[in-house]
């Protein structure tokens, strides 16, 4: 198994590559010219740097005679200005379009996706909740193409939140967990949040990876939905968060309004990953981020 | 009715500009920069420069006060290379998700969209004979997602074969209408073809339009088929001009294989757009080019 990862230097990229590391999988990244390699270099994951330039790519990807891609790379906006709509479908569009087109005629079979349960808004079938979440299905799209036209097998996972240590992202979670003081200003707070822990998450990646290096020949596009599966409202979140911090954490309910679109109840129309089970409930991953 | 036009210079868009002239209805083309000018000069068409920028794309179209968009303009490739994978996902996805972005806050409240018959390969719900029809699959949810927030109206007109008098495209009916002496080198030429004359396509378009532009408030996403609805081989096709032309064409039946995906029967699965009738056969529609 040799696999291309893109992502790596993000929140379940950099979790991702020390797990595949820790396990000795044969995993090289796909960075772009500007990415800060330190951590890379640390851990001794070679990599291949994106110029742009689709026949470059394809030359370094023959290079390295990939068994599979994992793509976790993406630009994800909640809200976008108008400025920042043609770059949701440049990063989540067409750059995964040319990393598909570089594989023709390469030894890759497989191909891991990212999606997320914004694609599922009001528990549709397809409404997305923001561009981003359009984004993710029209890639999805694009991927059933050349899934179907390079004969390679692809499993698209998508994520609901996720969390874990180390998260630089500007999420409930870490924002929780970093407040001193101030009241935090936060919506009425009744809307159901279903968190995964990091681990359990790249135990899913884990899991796929297996699934399609070792699946008999053919191809297939598969989705499945990974979570926790279970809810929690955010005023509940809140209560077990000071239950494990043991001291309150303030915070002004209802002090903002609940966002365009806010998701009420997540998406529970996917299918599970089959062999895939979340083992960290979300108080058990609150005290292990405490912890650490 | 105020109408902003994409595509106005490719082979719908120009017989499509000329009805709507004739009709007096109020059209702007929206053209690159390097875009020729002589054909709307001559009409007295004026046009918008979209020169990339969002925020200047939204003060025009501001300022004209538009009601609606008729979006024409896409990238046609039936294969592409690797460098034009990018360049269809920019022309046919990014273009017109910068053109939906620069609504945001204008008068439109409609917005006509072209897809193909392509997006259904095999007949399936969603498949995709090329890049160019996953491209354009890939723009439909993106419009969905702003049909959704912006709360416009959305058609999409699903088209298959087109043909009529200045085509100026690498299609089959020039191709054949064009051919003297030497032997054209043809497939077995058993795949169905369904071919709307010019004329009833203009018409789909206009009935679109005032459906859209006469609707009651609220919001929709629509998808209809236009095609004439009635198939014919290629070699059948041949027959009929032969017949219309009154002298044999020179074929070499079988001379090249089928293409890659090869549709050998079009979609059937279409819904047809209440009110619009196709009215011109293939006999009468390449006599119509004969004579003129």
């Amino acid at each position: 198994m040799k696999l291309l990862l893109t992502g790596s230097t993000g929140f379940i990229g950099s979790h991702l590559i020390q797990k595949l590391t820790e396990l000795g999988i044969s995993t090289t990244a796909l960075i772009r010219p500007n990415t800060v390699t330190t951590r890379l270099d640390q851990l001794g994951v070679p990599y291949i740097v994106d110029t742009g330039d689709v026949a470059a790519l394809h030359r370094d990807i023959k290079t390295y005679s990939f068994t599979g891609v994992v793509h976790l790379a993406s630009l994800f906006l909640g809200t976008h200005s108008p400025e920042q709509a043609e770059q949701l479908i440049h990063s989540n569009v067409s750059f995964p379009t040319r990393l598909l087109e570089a594989l023709k005629g390469t030894t890759v079979r497989w191909f891991l996706n990212t999606g997320t349960f914004w694609q599922h808004y009001n528990n549709e079938e397809y409404r997305a909740v923001n561009l981003y979440a359009a984004s993710k299905q029209a890639f999805q799209d694009v991927l059933n193409y050349y899934a179907d036209t390079l004969k390679i097998r692809v499993i698209t996972l998508k994520l609901n939140d996720t969390y874990g240590p180390n998260d630089t992202r500007k999420k409930i979670i870490p924002l929780l967990l970093s407040q001193s003081g101030v009241s935090l200003l936060l919506s009425p707070g009744e809307q159901c949040l279903d968190f995964t822990y990091i681990d359990d998450i790249v135990n899913a990646y884990c899991h796929a990876i297996t699934v399609l290096d070792t699946a008999e020949s053919g191809y297939y596009d598969d989705v499945y939905a990974i979570s926790s599966g279970q809810s929690y409202t955010l005023k509940q979140v809140v209560s077990l968060m000071e239950e494990c911090l043991e001291k309150p954490i303030p915070v002004e309910w209802g002090a903002t309004p609940y966002r365009e679109r806010e998701v009420m109840y997540p998406w529970t129309g996917g299918r599970v990953l089959p062999g895939w089970t979340p083992t960290i409930s979300l108080k058990e991953g609150i005290k292990r981020i405490i912890t650490l």
